[in-house]
C-alpha cells in the first residue's frame, strides 16, 4: 500500500482535526503517501481531492472543526455514488480509506467495504451515540463545553433561586446530559434511556427547596423533548421559578480538551497500522481504555449503550 | 456617617460581587461599619439585612452572580413599601444605601432619595442600558462569554459553510451585539438602534460567497427579533445554509472579567467616598475613563447611546 | 455504621470538593451522619472537626482546590500522632475515615487501618502518581490547564518560529508531561520513565526546522531536570531560538473538568458503599473504567506505571 | 494613493491579527492594494511582501500572535537597512506602511518618516508602555490571563492558607501588575512605579492572618525584580507559608479578548483614514475612549504613565 486517504463527515466535532493530523503524520511516518478528502463523501464523489504533506496538518490539533470540511451528502447511500467515489479513489490511487464520523459516517464506509474498497472509521461525533467505543472524539469536549455553561448558569439560578431547565444536544443519545449533569451538580437529568415522572422530580424539587436548597439545574436531553415543552409540563405541579435554556450549536465548536485530542491521536494511529496490516473494514473504537477494532458490519447490530450507573450515581447525590 | 447598606437588585450581572466587596472594604477601611441587604428591595422591606466584616467579602471578587441574591419586587413602586424599607434601614441604623443594578433598581433608589433618604446607584448590568456610562459593570464580561460562544459556533459554521445567526441578550440595547459582532468578525449586526434590509443583508451575504467566503456570522439583538423569525426572512431571499442559535442565561453568569472588576472596585469605592462628603441622591457611572455622578432623576430624562461607531467599522470592515 | 469521617491531605487537587461533597451526599442518602476534618491529619489530631449538612457541600462541585483544606503533617508519621488522631475520632463517634490525597496521605490511612480504625483511601493528585488507578482526581484538569497554556505558547512560538521548552509538574512522575504533550502536539517529551539524548533532540528539531516546521515546543516534566537547564543543554547543539517556562503552581488550581468531577463522584460514592458493607483498609482507583478497591498495603508494593505507549505514539507524529 | 503595506514588530501581542486584518479590510474597502510583510522589518528589508486579499485576513480575528510572523532585527537601527527598506517598498509600489508594534517598532517607523516615507504606527504590546494610549493592542487579554491565573493560584492559596507572591511580565512599566492585581484581589501590588517597603508588606500581611484572611496573594511587576528575591526578602520579616511563581510566555498567547478585537479594530480603520487624507508620521492610540493620532516624534519626548489610582485603590479595598 503506498497512498491512503481521509475525510471527515457528518456533524462536525472536535478533535476531528487532530484524527486527521494522527492518521496523516503516522501514514507519512511509514513513507505513505497521504492525501485529504474535502466535504466528505459529497467532495470525494466530486473529486476535491489533494496530497498533504506534514505541514499540512501542522497548528492543527488544537483547532475545533474540521479543516477538511464537511457536507451532508445523503446520494450517497446510492449504489452510483458509491461507484463514482471508488473510481476517484482510483484515479488518484488511493487504496485504502479512513473516514471520520458518526454512524452515517459509517454506513457510507461500509458499502464502500461491501464494493470491494477497504475503508477504516474513527467515531468523530460529539453526542457518543456509537456502539463498540466507551467515548467517541468529541465527546469529552462537548460535556465540558455544556459544563462551563452549566457553572455558569448557576451563578444565576443561585442568585435568583431559581430552577433552570438546560437541554443539551445528543441527538438520540442520552450521554452528554448524563456525564454534564453528573459533573454539573444537576438535581435531575432527564435522558430517553430512562422514564421520568414530571411529578416526582417536582416533588423532589419542592423537598429540595424546603430543606434549603433554593437552587437547582435539571438537564434535559434533546432526545426527550424541548426545554419550553419539559418546564411547562413542570409548573403544573407548583412554582418553582422556572427558566429554561437551549445549549444549541455552540456545544459543536471550541478547541478540543487533551482527553480528545489524545484519543483522536491514537485512533488514527491505529488505523494507519490496521491498514498497513492489511486489515479493514472495521470501525475503531476505545474500550477499557484500549483501542479496539470491530467489523464495520457488526456495528450496525448492535446498540451504543449509555453509562446508566451514572444515572443512579445522580440519583443519590443530588438533594 | 457610622453605618452603610449594600444590595444588589435586578438582573445578576459578572462583577457585581466585585462591586459589593468594594463599598464594603472602602468602608470598612474608612471606619463605617457595613450592612448588606439580601434579595434586594424585597430583603430591605423584610428586614433580611446582616452586618458583614471584612471576611463576609473575601474569596468573592472573582465570584460571577450575587452572594447578596437578587430579586424582582414590584411592589417598591408602591410608597408603602418604600416607606417600610426606609423604616428598616432606621432600624438598624444604616445612614446610606449603596444599590447595584440596572435601571429597575435605580428608580427604587430614586424614590428613597425622594423620601430624603440617601442613596448612591451604581451601574449593574450585562445590557450596558444606562445612560452616563460607558460601560455597566457586567458588560465587558457578557460580550466576552458571547464572543467565545461565536469563536466555537464559527468551528462549525466554517466546518459545513454555513450562515448562523446568533442571537444575544441585551434586552432594547444593542450594544452586546454590537461589541462581540465586531470582535467576532460578523458579517452583520442586526440591533435595535440600526433600520436593517433582510434583502440588502442577503446579498451582501451572496456576493460575500462568491468571493470566497463561504461562512458567514451574523449577529443579532434580541430587541430586535427572534433568530428563527430572522432567519425565515433571510431565507426568502437564497439558500444560505442557515442556522440559529440563541445564547441565552449563560451569558448573564461566569467569573468576571479584569475589567469588569477594576470597574466595580473603582465604582464602589467611589461611592463610599461620596456618601462620607455628605452626597447623594447620584448614580456613578465610567465616562472617558472617570468615575463621574449624576443626579439620580437626570437618568430618567436621559437614554443611553450604543457606540454606533462601531456599527460603521463592521460595515466597512465586514466581507 | 452511623459516622463517617472525610478529609483531604497533601497537594489539593481540583476535584477534591467533587469527592468530598459525593462522600457526604452518598452517606446522608444512606442515612449516614457526616463529618468534614479541616487541614488534614492535622486538623484531624486536633480535633478540627465539624458536622456537615447537605447544603455544606452545594455548590462545591465545580470548585478548584479544597474547601475542608490541606496541610503538610508529618507528625503523623508518629504513632503518638496516629493514636491521638483515634481518640479524636472516638470522641466525635466516628466510625470510619474516607481520605483523599496522594501517597503520603495513603500511608496516614494505612497506619489507622493498622491501628485497627477503618480507612479508605481516594487517589487525589494532579500528578497521576499513584498505583491501582489510570487516573487521580485532579489529573485530567491539570493536564488541560497545561494544555492552555501550551496553546498559548504556541501562539508566540509561530509568531517569532521558536522552540520553547515548557516545564510542567508531576514530581517523580511524566504523566502531565506525556499527556500534554500528545495533546499539545509536542515535538518532543521529556520525561523520567524515558532516557533521552540531547543530541537527538537537536537533530531532530534542526531536520524539522529545515523541512519547514520553523517552531516547536518541547514537554519537560520537572522530574527530569529544570527547564533552563535543559535549555542550556539543547543550546550547546545550535541555535534553536530557545525560550523556557515553567507552569507551576497555576496547574495545581482552576475548576475541576467533567471528566474529573466525574470520576470524583464515583469514587466518594465507591468508598461509603464499601464502609457500609463494613469493608475497609483499601485504596480506590479506576482501572479500565471501573472503580476497583486494592488492599490498602498492596500499594506499597507497587508502582505506577505511565502509559508509555503515548510516548512511543508521540514519537511517530511529531515532525 | 493605491497600496499600503502593514507588518507587526517586536514581541507578540494578542489582537496584532485584528489589527492586520482591520487594515486590510479598510483599505480593500477603500478601494487600495494591501500587501502584508513578514517578519517585521527582516523581512521588510529582505523584501518578504506578499499581496493579500479578503480571505488572507478571513478567520484570523480571534487567532493569538501574528500570522505576519514577527522578528528582532536591530540592523534596522542603521541608515543601511532603513534605506534597503523603503527601496523594498518602492519596488512593490507601495506608498504608506502600517506599523504593528511597540516602542522599539515605532524608532523604526520614525526612521522611515525621516527618511520621507510615510508610516502610521499602532500600539501593539501587552505590556501598555506606550505613551498617549490608555491601552495598547494585547494588554487587556494579557491582564485577563493572569487575572485566570490568579484565580487559579488563589484554590491553592486558600487551600493551604498560603501566601503567593505571582511574578507578571510588563518589562519596565508595572501596569499588567496593578490591573491584575486590582481585580484579583491582590494583598499587595509590586510595582516599579512605586516605591515599596518589605517590611511594611510583612506587616500587613500578618495583620491580615491575625484577622483571620489566612491567604494572600502579592503581584509583583518583573520590571521590580524577581520573585525568588522577593520572597526572600519577605520572609526575612515571619514566616507566611510563602510561595512564588512567574507567569512567562504564557500570558503573551491566546485569543485575544473582546476589549482587545474592537481596539485593534478602530485603529486599523483609522489608520486607513488618515493614510487616505494624506496623513502620517503618526502613532495611533486610545484616550478617553477616542481614536487620536500623535506626532511620532512626540512619543519619544513623553513617557507612559500607569493609571495610579489603581495603585491607591488596592491599599483601601486589600484586607
Amino acid at each position: 500500500m503506498k497512498r491512503i486517504g481521509i475525510l471527515t463527515s457528518g456533524g462536525d466535532a472536535p478533535g476531528m482535526n487532530a484524527a486527521v493530523r494522527a492518521v496523516a503524520r503516522k501514514a507519512m511516518h511509514e513513507g505513505l503517501e497521504v492525501y485529504g478528502i474535502n466535504y466528505g463523501y459529497a467532495g470525494l464523489v466530486a473529486g476535491d481531492i489533494f496530497k498533504m504533506d506534514p505541514i499540512t496538518v501542522g497548528d492543527k490539533i488544537q483547532r475545533g472543526g474540521t479543516f477538511l470540511y464537511s457536507a451532508r451528502y445523503p446520494e450517497f447511500a446510492q449504489v452510483e455514488g458509491q461507484l463514482k467515489g471508488i473510481e476517484q479513489l482510483n484515479k488518484f490511487g488511493i487504496e485504502a480509506l479512513v473516514v471520520i464520523g458518526g454512524d452515517g459516517s459509517y454506513h457510507g464506509a461500509l458499502r464502500l467495504t461491501e464494493h470491494g474498497y477497504n475503508a477504516i472509521g474513527l467515531p468523530g461525533t460529539i453526542d457518543n451515540d456509537i456502539p463498540f467505543t466507551d467515548q467517541t472524539i468529541g465527546f469529552d469536549t462537548a460535556v465540558n463545553t455544556v459544563l462551563e455553561s452549566i457553572d455558569r448558569i448557576r451563578d444565576t439560578a443561585a442568585s435568583h433561586e431559581r430552577t433552570f431547565v438546560v437541554e443539551v444536544m445528543g441527538r438520540g443519545a442520552g450521554d452528554i446530559a448524563l456525564w454534564a449533569g453528573v459533573a454539573g451538580g444537576a438535581q435531575d437529568i432527564i435522558i430517553p434511556e430512562r422514564d421520568f415522572d414530571v411529578k416526582a422530580v417536582a416533588e423532589k424539587l419542592r423537598a429540595s427547596r424546603e430543606h434549603g436548597q433554593k437552587h437547582a439545574i435539571i438537564v434535559l436531553a434533546e432526545g426527550v423533548m424541548h426545554a419550553d415543552e419539559f418546564s411547562e409540563k413542570l409548573s403544573e405541579y407548583g412554582d418553582f421559578h422556572l427558566r429554561s435554556t437551549v445549549l444549541g450549536h455552540v456545544v459543536r465548536g471550541g478547541s478540543p480538551t487533551a482527553s480528545d485530542r489524545v484519543l483522536a491521536s491514537r485512533l488514527g494511529s491505529k488505523a494507519v497500522e490496521l491498514l498497513l496490516e492489511g486489515k479493514g473494514g472495521v470501525a475503531l473504537g476505545i474500550e477499557k481504555n484500549e483501542i479496539i477494532a470491530h467489523d464495520m458490519l457488526d456495528l450496525f447490530n448492535h446498540k451504543h449503550h449509555a453509562m446508566l450507573d451514572l444515572y443512579d450515581l445522580n440519583e443519590d447525590l443530588a438533594y
